[in-house]
């Protein structure tokens, strides 16, 4: 018979953290799991506070997120990003219509005080996602890129409008925020912490960089979904900062490396990790019932640890 | 043969001024037209700057107005406004999708500094319209309604919001706002001054009651066109306005004598007016060619004015 879990705190960038979430969101009571997202790469657009991955991770609980890409909504129309085009404004972040309404409402929603936190939850409640979904912090905290040739970027700048090319020589964390006081509730109760196959540099470490946060979840059981799957990634520049950031190759035990304190990492079948038990599992998700798969798996091996 | 117009001069608020705008822009060649557009009915929504009739104007020249409603874009979606009915954010005001990227990409303008003169003339150039138009002013005027029963509103509160049910007891203008110097300079120079079928204490007077805008306007030959005919509005509130605001019923007459100084009133067929002469013409703008019909017999008939 399988545990009954009470507290499982996920840690999530966007799409393959999103993709674990919701698997985990099936596989779990709905009180027994908390989702801390990267906060990172927030950023203004058009003058609208954009969350990126708070919005993947909700749009993903919320069943509206597109399988075939990455970010934003099911059935997207983007009759306003045309406009805001043809008026010369900024056209390179990919805005829907629909997805307007959660940039705007936000805004409206700090700018009437709310903390991203409250906002967040509001969001959720109204698109019917009952996971707890928390912003890692309140405050602001940029994960800055210094590349090789194109001087120092704003995450998005690196990543979206330079499509990731610049090598990158350093990630770093600009601003000195705090944890929300939810996220280290969260993380102190936790029977068990898991890290989504999200970028360790730019989704993971932006969460683990804030005061506390991480000796807060290393104090816990903690295990790890690869996102590096035979040498690759299944999505975005992961696999290539690898080799600069770390002087390793991309495999799932430079992952494993990355986070001292990991009890097991969860791997592709085929792959291995050395440093800590290497968990093998078919780790690619292309459907809600993939992503529960998983999640049941890594649920159930995890109980060995607690 | 007809006069070769060099300087006309239009007053417009929304709809029935920007029909007979679109006929001027037919009639007359593009640099001997300048609208001047109300802006006392601007208002922040959703934290973006919501220009009204500027934007039916733009859109009307643009040739993007739907026949069919007075305001927003043909071939409209409404995804964001959904959106934000769903989150809890105010409904009330019918922002589409194309329509939300003018508002995003003015407050982006004025958030950079730019005047609200300039940036409509941005707006316009990205819309293909070649007319000049002017909002009245680069200062905030704020059209105030007190109403019978509800107190003070905003123009927009009271027109969308109450669907301009409250009695109107007074209407003022807030904010002591000065006329854009480019609108000063036009009406200077007017040959003539073509008053719209807008609403005259909501559409026009804000426009009017700019310091030196009124003595400007009536030291050059002026007509209007009668925003009422038969004793009815063509469209909004003006028809139940004028018994609580002129003690009179409405009329074309009721029309012309709230412009004191007016040479002459462009009625309905049939209407009549006493205390200037009323030319007979058919008022009702349904498309583009009846507009251009009518500009073209309001301009021949002002040629015996100037």
């Amino acid at each position: 018979m399988s545990r009954r879990w009470k507290s499982v705190v996920a840690l999530s960038g966007g799409v393959g953290g999103a993709r674990l979430v919701r698997g985990l969101a099936r596989a779990l009571p709905a009180d027994a799991l908390t989702v801390v997202v990267n906060t990172g790469d927030d950023f203004e657009h058009w003058g609208l506070y954009v969350s990126p991955d708070v919005d993947t991770v909700m749009y993903s609980l919320a069943g509206l997120s597109p399988e075939e890409r990455g970010w934003g909504l099911a059935d997207e129309t983007f009759r306003a990003l045309e406009g805001m085009r043809l008026f010369g404004e900024d056209g390179w972040f990919g805005i829907g219509d629909r997805d307007l309404s959660t940039h705007l409402a936000r805004t409206r929603g700090l700018a009437r005080g709310e903390t991203l936190t409250a906002v967040t939850a509001r969001l959720c409640r109204a698109l019917g996602v009952g996971t707890l979904v928390l912003p890692m912090s309140d405050g602001r905290c940029r994960t800055m890129i210094d590349t090789s040739g194109d001087g120092t970027l704003t995450f998005q700048e690196w990543f979206v409008r330079h499509r990731a090319e610049p090598p990158v020589r350093r990630v770093w964390f600009d601003g000195g925020a705090e944890a929300a006081p939810e996220v280290r509730a969260a993380v102190a109760g936790a029977e068990l912490v898991v890290i989504g196959p999200s970028n360790p540099y730019v989704s993971i470490d932006p969460i683990l960089s804030l005061p506390g946060v991480h000796g807060g979840v290393f104090a816990r059981p903690v295990v790890a979904v690869s996102p590096i799957v035979n040498g690759q990634a299944i999505k975005g520049p992961l696999a290539s900062m690898i080799p600069l950031l770390a002087g390793t190759e991309a495999s799932a035990e430079a992952i494993a490396r990355h986070y001292p304190g990991l009890r097991a990492i969860v791997v592709q079948r085929g792959d291995s990790a050395t440093s800590v038990p290497a968990w093998e599992e078919e780790t690619i998700m292309r459907s809600p019932g993939e992503s529960e798969r998983l999640a049941r798996a890594v649920l159930a091996r995890a109980e060995a640890l607690t």
